[in-house]
């Protein structure tokens, strides 16, 4: 295999466990902070280790500060973007309004970005559209699907998708990068894959309440709450499936969005989250403790609701068929008690 | 609420455990025993509490042995099947073919049966096919959805349907054991939903596997497994809805396998299995060590990979999209590894 030249944006937990099978695979990987991830860098080149991971980067990659990232990007055959949703325009107005139009980008970043008319748009699509604003066409692919960064560093076997409109980009992409254990699905299918791996972390902090009202009510007794924590992944499921239908979204976006909410909620950040609500903290106390964590879940669950409520206008969908969402909002907006899951309006009549 | 009176066929999990929010609801319910549950029953019948359940029942319930069940039945407005796998042609020829067929019938048996043309029947299908045979007409219905006996008697919310040809008598058996707790839908779907929640049995075991492998792999660093359990789930969801397809299931059955499979794999049976494999046994020592458990995954796997190569040679679906099931299937079946999981043909390329 011809080794690509490869520069990733963002030393986050995403950028940074990418770069363990880009660097195996034998690139010529170089990992770019942003102007937040300065120390990172520095303590990356002189270590050869994150501050923040517990294990070493993989032998091979070279570490730049932001001010640097022109000379990273000099030369790449690809970019993948890997900065937080809140890094989102820094990302536009910085990075992809000063590369060349013809350098490919891939991103890491989950979320999606809720128009006037009630439309969600993939944030692949939203850099796009800033793009095209000043007058630069590219079209950018993104990454989605069941995949904690964590684990991917430490080898966990992982299934991912690439999307994107340009087939031989994406399968360049995905020979730099896939590996033993990292399988890399390949689809158009941009906005629904996008919009489903940004819904489960609306639907993840939900399946956290299930667990969360039952440890408080049973205490410790882990093993007494898994109706209920099922009972709410199924009607997860049931609500990002309408909207994803609405999306238009092929059947394996939708699959590849099930299997991130199962791993959102058995290892990924809101399992701390979880945990701060099975102590009997209330979600206020339980962000303030977790202040500085980067919760995707609390932007992407007000812009969903609002989308719904507009597509609902527009007829395009019932937001009867959305109580697990209401539910998550009204915690989320309005105080209201998690505990109140209202399990009744889960069910359905089709006889 | 007009009480009911209930008969319960089957001191087991389910049967018992179906109990509480019947005795709860004020219904008069009787729980009666297989030949295999005499001690069970005289020990309720003396204390009020199952030998092998970690609480007693509610006040109120009777118990009968299995030679008495003319009795239990006798005035009943309703009969609940509850016995395992093992026990469907018994409760066939014992049972079903000496009761009244008017009286209504609601099973919690999950299972399918493979015919010779590769169909896959609902046990609900083949009770009915077989009284048929015996000049008997009845409509049987059934329970299904993401509920673990074990927590629904502790009272953890829990979200089931009840599918059957008969509306008005779902309604009436809904009424009767819907609690603050125990929340059920209806449909008509009944072999969609008896296959969800049937095919859930195969697919918890390829998760245990997933689980398993990297538990062997990494000790007991259980922390960074999940990456793989998520990408067996997701293509567990693949392989069941394209199972599911050519059954017409409805949407909402595949969502109730989907939540069952959740809790199957995090609460069910199947986790003690997991626990021996992740402990470096194998599938053959596992089992023996759990000898006596019901294990539906293993009756379960083999029917379900008949039936599927049967409906590909008649053109209903392809093998090739059933990696997942033929790994399982080769475990169980011809001693392959279980760790070889064939990660990279879960896939796909849509572009």
């Amino acid at each position: 295999m011809a080794a690509k030249k490869i520069a990733i944006i963002g030393l986050g937990q995403m950028g940074s466990a990418i770069a363990f099978p880009a660097i195996e695979n034998g690139n010529d990987v170089r990992l770019v902070g942003t102007s937040y991830d300065d120390d990172a860098v520095k303590a990356c080149i002189e270590t050869g280790k994150h501050p923040r991971l517990d294990i070493p980067f993989p032998e091979g990659g070279k570490f730049y500060y932001c001010s640097q990232w022109k000379e990273a990007v000099d030369g790449a055959d690809f970019v993948i973007g890997a900065v937080s949703s809140f890094g989102v325009d820094w990302f536009l107005d910085e990075i992809l309004s000063n590369l060349s139009p013809t350098l490919p980008v891939i991103s890491a970043t989950k979320g999606l970005v809720d128009l006037e008319d009630g439309s969600l748009i993939s944030y692949p699509e939203y850099w796009e559209r800033g793009l095209k604003e000043k007058g630069i066409r590219r079209s950018i692919s993104a990454i989605g699907g069941p995949c904690t960064a964590y684990e991917l560093m430490h080898h966990d076997q992982t299934e991912v998708a690439f999307c994107g409109r340009n087939a031989t980009l994406l399968r360049m992409m995905r020979k730099a990068l896939q590996t033993s254990y990292f399988h890399i699905s390949l689809t158009k299918d941009v906005l629904g894959l996008e919009s489903a791996v940004a819904l489960k972390n609306v639907y993840a902090l939900a399946v956290s309440m299930a667990i969360g009202s039952s440890q408080s009510k049973e205490g410790k007794r882990e093993d007494l709450h898994f109706n209920s924590q099922a009972g709410v992944f199924y009607q997860a499921t049931r609500e990002m499936l309408t909207i994803l239908q609405v999306q238009k979204a092929d059947t394996n976006s939708f699959m590849m969005g099930v299997g991130d909410l199962y791993v959102t909620v058995s290892g990924g950040r809101t399992t701390k989250l979880r945990m701060c609500l099975g102590e009997g903290k209330t979600l206020e106390e339980a962000l303030k403790i977790l202040d500085g964590m980067t919760f995707e879940s609390l932007v992407i669950i007000k812009r969903v609701m609002k989308a719904v409520e507009r597509m609902a206008q527009r007829g395009m969908l019932d937001t009867e068929d959305f109580p697990l969402l209401r539910h998550v909002y009204d915690v989320v907006e309005n105080g209201a008690d998690p505990d109140n899951i209202p399990w009744d309006k889960f069910t359905f009549e089709h006889v």
